[in-house]
């Protein structure tokens, strides 16, 4: 894939947010975003997600931006954030561009009115709340693909093969 | 739609998990379940989702299933359980059957092995590891579509409407 998708989490509370940014790392990385931007950098969640980059591979990485306002006004791509009160998903992701570097904005607690303004698509994935973690997962499978969430991912020590029963592991290691 | 969806959340710990399981149980109204059920009720997951309804409709509820074997074993519909050890949910998806009621299994910490074996099919979406949250939406989302996501709900206070910028939302209200 050409374009490379960021997401930049807001408001990101070390204590409270802990369990629930690391699924946000996690379900970006495996639905094939390149790297999550948060305010500051949280020891708990980078451990958690550099050890599954670590044993199951790929490029995937975590950054800070202290400053959304001045991050957002810079980016130079695409840029949506996913809200409940944007439009449709299954509209705006046609107009996506495909060739452009993507940024997905995830709210935390209340979004400031000013980031509304600031990308090019306020999106919604249905029009109940639920999970920023549910609506960044469907975004990304709409935009990758399915075929995203199976592709190899280099310098894997581990790969986990499809089973209807059990677990099946395949070591990887060169050793 | 003539199927109804439950979900079986094993292994909620209050204190922990109270925050990703709210998400699980907004995910699953959202995106087109019925109900959830957990070993024991957690009064601060309870007021939130019932809160949601309360304002945005529906009928979803929150149950208990305080012995999930037994529940599992008594169950007479379909049921899946949703671990990344799986078969791809891709191929998955087209086998279950649309007109018996659906069990989707979703774990915690670590399942029991018993559990790959009482279900009717191990479904992973993805090989990487994630989140349940965003597993559940995706399999969900291919399951019921996108049009569940938007499907009016009886007796909603309020619904959001899609919009550009900012936020629109319709009263419902009888008065």
């Amino acid at each position: 894939m050409s374009r490379e998708v960021t997401i930049l989490r807001l408001g990101h509370r070390p204590d409270r947010d802990k369990r629930l940014t690391t699924h946000v790392c996690l379900t970006a990385r495996a639905f094939g975003a390149d790297r999550v931007l948060f305010p500051r950098s949280d020891s708990a969640v980078r451990r958690t997600v550099e050890d599954v980059v670590d044993r199951f591979g790929g490029t995937f990485e975590l950054g800070e931006a202290p400053n959304w306002r001045a991050f957002l006004k810079a980016w130079e791509g695409h840029a949506v954030h996913l809200t409940m009160y944007g439009e449709h998903h299954t509209d705006v992701v046609p107009e996506v561009p495909d060739d452009e570097d993507l940024l997905v904005v995830l709210g935390a607690e209340k979004v400031p009115r000013e980031v509304y303004d600031l990308v090019d698509h306020n999106v919604a994935v249905g029009d109940q709340p639920h999970s920023e973690v549910a609506a960044l997962a469907v975004l990304l499978y709409e935009l990758n693909g399915s075929d995203a969430l199976t592709a190899p991912r280099e310098d894997a020590e581990i790969r986990v093969l499809p089973s209807a029963r059990g677990k099946r592991v395949s070591s990887l290691d060169d050793a």
